[in-house]
């Protein structure tokens, strides 16, 4: 099994007219940095600056397409997250027109995230924050005649935000094209099921993966398997949760958040979109049951452990 | 702070009307048996019996209306479950027309579970589930003029099934008349996060509740904490995870749990309509992420700890 440097090369659409970077054998591992989603913009941005229009033509830079010898369509490659170190500093930012409250929240905030402290990272003065840092997008490249953005995932992966995908999972995805063609990138550094606010912690990161290829299986989207407990520590003191009652289960998460947001702001004193920010990196939305017509439930749950009060 | 008996009194529809069984104080705490869902029709049904229909104007026998004294509307009733013991059998039923995947499994089927062999019960040959009882109907009145039926649940609780409401999680209820009027009842010993194929193990159950009012505090649905970790032990081996990627959450749901099924019965060897109720007694359905306009990702999650092999 060898170990490959990936080039430093960035593609911004899932295209098979990329030109490969690499070429890899299964069994093989990778080892690379790869730049946050807004690549690099806020690099130099400090609380409380004011928020200026991002270049939306450089988000989303992705690592790859890495061939992989041998792979088919209807193949399955495997991902094993080996290590995940986020480099620096992160960001959460809500804006406009974007996450699961756009409605509620109409002025653009930028938190900015302190991550040379450890496995751990401070937000205000309410919580500590563990770091599960994972890849938010991942993928083969879809069989596609035309360029597809990075922006919405498809049956074939790709921005899944799947809070879940760290060090330890082992991820499966499958092949679309001759060679696999795996991108990757929008590495996050914590955040919890749903990413409501529509970023999580965003931080750019030194990373390594083993890469394994599955002939004869053939998976209909990205599954996974996790090492072990999802939220070992974090979930140590419990949940405080909100629900959501509605006959539409994005209508009921967008009132279990709603009702989240409220509670965050009354029990720990800081404003709706300080909350709106907490919610998208430590809130975990379920779906509670989805069987007793004409209403859905989603719920809201709050590890506790993280907050300092 | 006095205990109290529920008298042994039946009601089926959310109304004012009904006479109430019980008037008690903040802080005391009450015990009660309360029969399935279903009420004890399944009692003789034995394993591939003919599956014959259910009288469905037996649904739902709640224990109550149980008076709070001073209870205000737009106060919150605190319930904390004591002790949840199921007594004996249980049942999972699908049935047509109902449950999330209703196009997919249109013969109706039921598992009989033995609840008599402490605190777990066998699926199969393939899977040993713990037990994790608790009330799927819980509610204080709505302000309602015209009777609701229990079938759905509302802003004010009822018919949540929500799978983390067992002893030890404390659950706060809206109060929506004069006196709380508290029914509960459709008691569960084991559910997944969304109940995918319409009931849980629907088992009778004695169990015994604290009830706390909480004056001067509003909240718009319930809410809970749990005591701890959601999951102990259960998720020791981590999960196994499918995903669907829909437009919209509901059909996003459906995929995931449908390739659930297909994993379910590749790797264990049981058929469909068997994979089925076992996901809905174990696995769990996660919103992973809801902002990535237009495509939203549903995750369900098996907890392999349960599974033999």
């Amino acid at each position: 099994m060898a170990h490959h440097e990936v080039p430093d090369v960035y593609n911004r659409l899932w295209t098979p007219a990329h030109e490969p970077v690499l070429s890899i054998r299964s069994g093989d591992t990778i080892s690379f940095d790869v730049r946050d989603a807004a690549d690099g913009q806020l690099d130099d941005y400090r609380q409380g600056d004011p928020i200026v229009p991002r270049d939306a033509s450089r988000s989303y830079p992705l690592r790859g397409p890495i061939l992989v010898e041998g792979a088919q369509p209807g193949d399955v490659i495997e991902v094993e997250p080996l290590e995940f170190q986020p480099l620096g500093w992160g960001f959460t930012a809500s804006r406009p027109g974007a996450g699961l409250l756009p409605d509620d929240f109409t002025e653009p905030y930028v938190y900015k995230w302190d991550l040379t402290t450890g496995d751990t990272t401070e937000f205000l003065d309410v919580a500590t924050i563990p770091l599960r840092p994972f890849l938010g997008v991942l993928a083969c490249t879809p069989n596609t005649p035309d360029p597809l953005p990075v922006m919405p995932p498809g049956d074939f992966g790709g921005n899944m935000d799947i809070r879940d995908l760290v060090v330890g999972t082992r991820i499966f995805l499958p092949v679309g094209l001759t060679g696999a063609r795996l991108m990757f990138g929008d590495p996050h550094a914590a955040q919890g099921d749903g990413e409501v606010c529509i970023t999580a912690i965003e931080a750019p990161l030194d990373g390594a993966l083993r890469i394994t290829l599955h002939q004869g299986r053939s998976i209909p989207s990205p599954q996974f398997q996790t090492a072990g407990p999802l939220q070992p520590g974090i979930e140590d003191q419990g949940y405080y949760a909100t629900t959501g009652v509605r006959p539409d289960l994005l209508d009921a998460a967008r009132e279990a958040l709603r009702t989240m947001i409220d509670h965050l702001c009354f029990t720990y004193r800081i404003e709706p979109h300080e909350a709106y920010i907490l919610a998208s990196v430590i809130v975990d939305l379920k779906i509670s049951e989805v069987v007793d017509a004409p209403n859905w439930i989603v719920s809201a749950y709050l590890p506790l452990s993280v907050m300092h009060r």
